[in-house]
């Protein structure tokens, strides 16, 4: 794979989102430099971006809106549907399966899995919630795309383990530990307190780097 | 403020992390290729990342971990307590209330603000849900160093301005719209919807970017 650092595709999808903004507000066109305005980049930055993806502005009309949109959101995969399995519906799980812009972007949770007996057999926004003892034979049977783990972090690797021999290779993680997958998966963890730390690197330095 | 990017923050993070795993497993050095192996980065990367830090390795033995790792919570900020307001108490606020990471970095929410009447006046984990009407005055008069944003996109810029006004200038946003704040203000957002762009984009593009 031509290699793109988890930070561009991160930089697409923010303008992913001015895009569609930009388009529900009736504008044709917009120039890199708006575009870097509106997530604090260089416009050299969103026109080497852009250009790697094979998109090139036009001078003094800069990138046609809709069509950007579109070519981004094809690079994404966010032009097709997702099956996505949770795993874990605690406190961070259940908030998950009510957040709007999954299903609005094309992720969705078709199967939700458990260990709690209370919960086992309920279901969530219409989802059955299946007993996670089952879970290699029940993902085996639907044809599932990505996995979100949302269980303690003791048993996230196990767990982890479970999906990878199945043979689904992306998962979104939020159990607070370092996890191994093979190099032919692709784990990406979300800590929230790991976003707070940015905050506070910002407090603590922000008149100079102390050290 | 010497440019780092929020990349190098996020390693940084990431190291902290790798670094109290070691430490709990009794390690007392570790070198930049262990380090980068459990981050699947290089040990280039590791050592620059590191000597910018003002932290070099000793040849043959590595870095010390536990100096390493006060260092690192230093630069972070992660190694005094932060006094955190949330905005918005529904599906991901109420994770968040539960979030055990936070008060073990030391991000402390001491003040829970919501507008729904049912809600103002009860507790959640011990802490007053506080009427958001009320939110500037509120906020002067306690000592808050950082506010998280879990209200819906509609009503989130009007917040944020209220929480800018009042001095606060380290703000995490969950609602998954674009806010405006002025410069001397850090305003991050994390959108989980981001996060599993980074899923479909590898699986889109894993043999080899189609554009």
């Amino acid at each position: 794979m031509r290699r793109v650092s988890e930070s561009t595709v991160h930089r697409l999808s923010l303008y992913y989102r001015s895009l569609t903004e930009m388009e529900r507000d009736g504008h044709q066109t917009i120039s890199s430099r708006e575009l870097a305005g509106r997530e604090r980049l260089t416009p050299a930055q969103v026109r080497k971006d852009l250009s790697f993806f094979g998109s090139f502005g036009t001078r003094g009309l800069g990138y046609p809106v809709k069509e950007l949109k579109e070519k981004i959101a094809k690079i994404l995969g966010i032009n097709k549907e997702w099956n996505v399995a949770l795993i874990g519906v605690g406190n961070v799980g259940s908030a998950l399966v009510s957040y709007k812009e999954f299903p609005k972007q094309g992720f969705n949770i078709k199967m939700i899995f458990d260990n709690d007996q209370r919960k086992i057999g309920k279901t969530r926004k219409g989802i059955l919630v299946r007993d996670v003892k089952n879970l290699a034979q029940e993902l085996k049977k639907h044809k599932i795309d990505m996995v979100i783990i949302a269980v303690p972090a003791a048993v996230a690797q196990s767990v982890v383990n479970e999906v990878v021999a199945v043979g689904v290779n992306a998962i979104l993680n939020f159990a607070p530990t370092n996890i191994n997958v093979p190099p032919s998966v692709f784990l990406r963890t979300v800590n929230m307190a790991m976003e707070l730390e940015h905050l506070s690197f910002f407090l603590v330095n922000k008149e100079g780097l102390k050290i």
